[in-house]
């Protein structure tokens, strides 16, 4: 059998349980994730067997230090993960939810109904977690899912998906919800990508290429999980004690986020007041500054940014600084420059603030706060595949309920249309 | 400037106009509808003169009847479209309603806001009242809209389009909301469909050759209003005399829609009764009949049904007819071969019809019900777009709601992230 015809083969086979699974009970779907958080913890040592066959090749190899950590797994790390199958254990289930009802004058009872979306593909890089994670939020929200994760975790993937197809048969459910597609190289991701006909939506999950890959390649729905270059605004009518909590808080809590701050925009009329002082906290914090020609008048001796600084999602401790004319133009650089993530402003006027959430365009828009709380878990929506920058169906944290789709269920007494 | 420019900067310009069109209130968009009412009313001439250039140019051509009534504009047409635009005024505005909202308890106040999509291209064949419908509807719901139809119809939607904007900059709301793509040639669409940073959402509105190449091409979210193979599955336990009036209501009622049937399932217990029935009342109605081996041993005479036809949709009096054993052959089998459009079960028996509601994947799903009522107004939604054949975001009859995407607002007062 060709690699096509068996990828197809086993695709077919997980399009067909997606069909049952929108039914199975929060009962039944609960049940598993107790016995997958009992197996991941039983069968711990065969996952670091596994996983240290993808170490030990990919150490051969020579890759980078932060790379073999992404595809590490450590006791402390499985131990998160069956944390997090517990998380999910205890979310509510959307399915099967009421969405909205209508009696209609010729007597059909229309009802919207919370369903699965079916099958949903993920394509993801090094990170083994993935798997579990991905699997968990999937089977939960009554989706069946194909996984593809990188190579050089596949045998660490190989004996994950095990342990859930496992976990699957132990409470009668088919272990085909659950679908790694490890052969045929990098042909596969395409060949996954035209198959409209049986997998539903895909998430991609990792860098900037590995998304335009498959948003250039799919004939399937994406849902973007793209970077996030997001903006805190200093208005001139800030309180100067916040604008510099937050703004601090934004950039420097865990800078290598995509809600953390990489541009920090400050209006012209606070800006010589405000800047010396939070550059002393960022020198302090060892943050890097990049500044326009105004803010380079006001902190000599900073680095110039260019034009690239303005797009650029650093991950780091860096922090580009650009002093504006007023919060409108602030918005346009915003809607501009950003990434439709996370953007904030500091102001005490609230008419000011008003304008500024409702013009820019971003899945979270805060006042008075920071961007780093945008986040499942902040929201308390409870665990997220990641967060969407996408603003078709799912926009910022994209959690169980995310996962769903709805149907029309129509009861009749034998309406016929007119 | 080449053609590309000349579209990038027009494009560029509408999603300039969105980011303020999110904010316009109901009262200004309705006031903008009422004059596009009057203003379409007034220079129906002017509309009639433009078509004609148009049909005449086309019928120089030598295209078809069918074609040529599509691209048709008489004063009945006109007169609807000015009808559709008072229907849409009267619609509630779906933009600005709180969705959800949650207060955290380190003080954080969290919404989910409805907000428009923003920019929406619709990718459209010759019927020049598409302008019309899917302009009022974007704009309705606050978003700008990107239109590019076919070239026959070029100068109706001209004519059509400078109406519009008219319009727009009577009630002083930006012209740029409603932007006709018309240099180019094909490539145009190939190049609009690179923007996914400048247009949000695409809609193809067409024939199936027409979906495929934006979906092949398209690098923007598409969702897509496909064919509709609808099913309608008469269980054992149907009540003949409805079973016979609804199966006839959805094939013939209105051939030419999606959402007519194109497969008639017979269980096969009441096969040797049902089929007789319904096919003399078939044959009263010109429906020709194409059956599986079953079928033609209960009906000889009629023509068979080979592999195809159960993936055909026919639009015309055809239907095809398959005996199956039992409600989930039914299910199988429409999930095989439906489009997940609307499929309908008549049956007495209330367990029958639950499991074919929730294991049936479909848009719509009816019990005792013709698969014709799958529309917005039957729905009691108002206008729609289309009907979605997709699952992510819209799926369904696609009204004002679905042109929405939402947004987090966040209110604080100084918090920042542990």
């Amino acid at each position: 059998m060709s690699w096509q015809d068996k990828i197809l083969e086993s695709v077919r086979e997980t399009k067909k349980a997606s069909f049952n699974a929108a039914g199975f009970s929060s009962g039944l779907k609960n049940l598993f994730l107790g016995r997958l958080a009992v197996n991941l913890d039983m069968q711990r040592k065969d996952i670091i067997r596994a996983n240290q066959r993808d170490l030990e090749r990919c150490g051969r190899s020579g890759l980078s230090g932060a790379f073999m950590d992404r595809l590490a797994l450590t006791e402390k790390r499985i131990d998160k993960m069956a944390e997090a199958v517990n998380t999910v254990r205890l979310l509510p289930d959307p399915v099967g939810a009421k969405i909205w009802e209508t009696r209609r004058p010729n007597g059909l009872l229309i009802e919207r109904v919370r369903v699965p979306i079916g099958v949903i593909g993920i394509i993801y890089e090094s990170r083994p977690d993935v798997t579990v994670e991905a699997a968990i939020l999937c089977v939960k929200s009554g989706n069946c899912v194909i996984l593809r994760g990188g190579r050089e975790a596949r045998h660490s993937n190989r004996m994950l998906v095990s342990i859930l197809r496992k976990s699957l048969l132990e409470v009668s459910m088919p272990e085909e919800m659950v679908n790694l597609v490890s052969t045929g190289g990098r042909r596969a991701v395409r060949y996954l990508l035209s198959m409209s006909a049986l997998i539903d939506l895909v998430i991609p999950r990792g860098g900037e290429s590995l998304i335009e890959t498959v948003v250039r390649n799919s004939r399937i729905p994406v849902i973007k999980h793209y970077k996030g270059v997001c903006h805190t605004y200093v208005d001139s009518d800030a309180d100067m004690e916040m604008a510099i909590k937050v703004a601090v808080n934004a950039k420097v809590q865990r800078p290598s986020t995509c809600n953390a701050t990489e541009t920090l925009l400050v209006h012209r009329d606070i800006a010589p007041d405000f800047l010396p002082k939070i550059a002393e906290i960022f020198r302090s914090e060892k943050v890097e500054i990049r500044g326009c020609g105004e803010t380079r008048k006001i902190l000599p001796g900073i680095k110039p940014a260019v034009d690239s600084d303005w797009s650029t999602e650093y991950l780091d401790l860096v922090i580009s600084v650009k002093v504006v004319d007023s919060a409108d133009e602030a918005v346009e650089h915003i809607n501009m420059h950003g990434t439709r993530h996370s953007e904030s402003i500091i102001t005490g006027n609230r008419d000011t603030a008003a304008n500024f959430l409702s013009r820019v365009d971003a899945a979270a828009v805060f006042h008075n706060a920071s961007t780093r709380f945008t986040d499942g878990g902040e929201f308390g929506l409870g665990a997220e595949i990641g967060i969407s920058t996408d603003k078709i169906h799912a926009r910022g944290p994209m959690g169980l309920e995310e996962l769903t789709t709805y149907k029309y269920v129509i009861h009749g007494n034998g309406q016929t249309r007119q």
